[in-house]
């Protein structure tokens, strides 16, 4: 570990930064994905524990021949997959020099840290969510900004109830229960679960054809929990579903929240930003009204992963949760607001900030918007494509930039697919397409129907690619016609 | 977000890979650590939502001219504040790679997810635990490794008692009671409380004179929970407390465990890789018998923050506790083990493994014993000289590489201190040692004694540095003095 000052160090760096900028430059010329080959993957698995080191220019060549060729494929303007971005060049290189100074953003009087609040804010100014000094941080990710937001809605709801939750955990309290819809991401079930809430204490509470949830049928769910003798603590919205990218109605929901008591929680990880777009910003209406948003920096701002974001309306919602401040992290700098490791799960924090501050800066405000807006617009010229195309079928309307489609192969009278073929040719369809090496996409369910859904989150995309994701579906879904 | 393969990325990651580099060469003599300037703390505050973009070359100026030069201070060979190492340079430049090619190691056939396969079984390996395919995963730290060691123990205990915990939730279970002593870490109180389980269902199990659980107690403490109708579950040892570096005994807590069917998790976040120095290797015997164990790769492996490790006995454990495998991530391809984000709580996963196989490649497992027994002999030379100065009192045996201790200043029979003013002063000690800026020490409280401790974690750290460590402990003494 003695040689970060060598000259060795230098010529190492400078070779990663040659190997980076040509990886960088290789991706959209090279296949989005494909398999390893099983021998590669074998001896990756394999790989026995060195017993001895090895020079820096030794690494950089086995991770160059061995690691940077098999990719997820996350770079290409032709990965759709998931919710899952290129990386912002500017995040890449913050990303090293965080890595150099290396700190704990727990706390302390520190750049890192200080910055960290100064992000927070900025993510919460973008999305227009009321900040105040302390009211969020950044996670590793929304799962962990779900599990954090939770925690603060239940130790709100004990308090209110008269229990100490901290203290006393959960058993023998009456259960506390939440309400969400079938289209809710699975990250605020699994929340649940971890908090000890169970998984049968939250009500899918029913929703529109869009997916958006029925405030009238929230509220009388709330109703029939209450006489039952449980305790209503916590309403999850979505800001752009997974499937979807639904966004859910805001304001009557905020209605109901705050009438019932209720916590409202919206979940933004992938769509919050999409407010930044003003052709869609009128969906995003009483998002201002949550009393936490969780979000991904590392799905549409292209902040290198991980980083998620939690932000809360009141700040000692979430100090009330988490902090436990031991006497050897002792704190006499930090004016009032104490250490970031008071707020959430983790006591080391690994310096998340400066690459947000980086992406943030290399854009501005403005290149975010028109990123965004670039995304959304290829959204819907991709709703558009598959609309008119016969042999396609749109599943659900394009509210931000994901797209759920299937194929739907015409034929014969006699040779008509019934819906349980359907669903066997799409649930193939996304790997078939992504073997091809052309385009990527993944699957889901939507209303018991197999779909194809493309997330477009890389304003490197043009509409000529969209032309090839179409061909490459068509294709695909061919030779799954033949394969039969 | 459209340059990423333009040249000025190029110019701008080789010009980052010089800041990175100057940056490094030039840590060990500058100051460890400075107060920041009260208005460059208040401007990085205040920084404003940025409207337009800004290209990198300026992006990199001002990283280089505002956040650079006000470190934490860990890179330092003279910083043994809490538990934080200098980067190991092999870990940096991975840190780069993998921002760049970005996956998102939740899952899937991709180099990054085969690597953490690979990389956790190293790390078992090293410390010598047990190791199945899948048991175990990279997380953020030991705060979250904890959360998810802890939460695969809550489930085995539900089932044992009958209960489905994911779906039912803990209310109106029978409170679950953990067992730990005085000295282990809090994030064990905070997993506790996170998963509902509640801060007084842990109890302080008596230690001996060396903070050692003693498993009599233990055994008294078990039998008085049951006989009230309490299910104990969990005993948690630790492999190196924070405060002292203490290592459990671990086969008598064993015993004790298996007899009573509790889990046993070990927390070796900062001392477990103690066991690679063959002196102090005796004090591990049993660690393998635990059921869990926590550790973190970015404490004395020196793997760039973050870098925490979850392993378990029964890779069946998490996979219980965690999977939700929702239909959008179907998964075809990953032979029986399935997606890492079904044996934690994160969806989204960073390519954390890349700069684990780095730091562990370059140095080798006998580069890192040395390192490691180079920081073990140096902390026990330190206790030496404490305990060689009048002036100075050392609390605590030296068990791994932490010494604590304490100021005593002698003087005129009329001068000496009393308990509470020698507490006053050792209280204000390291922030005054710190504000020197030639060492980095942070204080503690060991058994209502105010203390300063030494975490020795750096391999370029040598005699001298433990020189002046002392000296600048017994400056800031006087100046203390002096000043009251
Ligand atoms: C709508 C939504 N919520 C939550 C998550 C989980 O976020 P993360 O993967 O950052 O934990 C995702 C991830 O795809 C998502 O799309
Ligand atoms: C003994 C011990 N356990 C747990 C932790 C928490 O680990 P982390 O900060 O990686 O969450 C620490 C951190 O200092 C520690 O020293």
């Amino acid at each position: 570990m003695s040689d970060a000052s060598g000259p060795s160090f230098r010529e190492a760096a400078h070779a990663t930064a040659e190997l980076v900028s040509d990886y960088l430059a290789g991706v959209a010329g090279s296949p989005v994905w494909q398999p390893m080959d099983p021998a590669a993957r074998q001896a990756l698995l394999d790989l026995p524990l060195p017993g001895t080191g090895r020079e820096l220019d030794e690494l950089l060549t086995e991770m160059a021949g061995r690691i940077m060729p098999s990719p997820m494929g996350n770079g290409h303007p032709r990965f759709f997959g998931w919710v899952n971005s290129a990386p912002a060049p500017a995040g890449v290189l913050a990303t090293l020099a965080a890595a150099a100074m290396n700190p704990s953003s727990a706390g302390g009087d520190h750049a890192d840290v200080h910055l960290e609040r100064a992000v927070v804010r900025w993510i919460a100014e973008l999305v227009g969510f009321p900040h105040a000094p302390g009211a969020g941080l950044l996670t590793s990710g929304t799962s962990m900004a779900t599990i954090v937001c939770l925690a603060a809605a239940r130790s709100r709801a004990a308090e209110r109830a008269g229990w100490d939750v901290r203290a006393d955990g959960l058993a023998a309290m009456p259960p506390l229960v939440g309400y969400l819809t079938g289209e809710t991401h699975s990250c605020v079930r699994k929340a649940a679960e971890l908090l000890g809430l169970g998984s049968r204490q939250l009500r899918a509470v029913a929703a529109d054809a869009e997916g958006r949830m029925d405030p009238a049928a929230l509220r009388s769910e709330i109703a029939a929990d209450r006489a039952a003798g449980r305790l209503p603590f916590l309403v999850v919205a979505s800001a752009g579903t997974v499937n979807t990218g639904a966004v859910d109605a805001f304001e009557p929901i905020a209605e109901v929240a705050e009438q019932e008591g209720l916590w409202l929680h919206v979940d933004g990880a992938y769509g919050a930003f999409g407010v930044l777009d003003p052709e869609i910003a009128h969906r995003y209406a009483g998002l201002d009204r949550a009393d936490s948003l969780a979000l991904d920096p590392h799905k549409w701002l292209g902040v290198p992963v991980d980083c998620g974001c939690a932000l809360v309306r009141d700040p000692a919602q979430l100090r009330d949760t988490f902090s436990l401040v031991p006497s050897y992290l002792r704190d006499e700098e930090a004016g009032g607001l104490g250490w970031f490791s008071e707020y959430g799960t983790e006591q080391t924090r690994p310096f998340r900030s400066l690459k947000v501050w980086a992406t943030i800066a290399h854009r501005g405000r403005d290149g975010i918007a028109a990123d965004i807006a670039h995304c959304t617009r290829l959204a819907r010229r991709l709703g558009e494509l598959v609309a008119a195309d016969p042999q396609l079928e749109l599943l659900a309307p394009v509210e931000t930039s994901i797209v759920a489609f299937r194929s739907r192969p015409a034929g014969l009278a006699e040779h008509q697919l019934n819906e349980s073929q359907l669903n066997a040719l799409n649930r193939a369809l996304p790997l078939a397409v992504q073997r091809r090496g052309e385009a990527f996409v993944t699957g889901t369910v939507l209303g018991g129907r197999e779909a194809v859904r493309a997330c477009l989150l890389n304003a490197a995309t043009t509409e000529a690619d969209l032309a090839v994701l179409l061909d490459e579906v068509r294709s695909a879904t061919a030779e799954l016609m033949t394969r039969q």
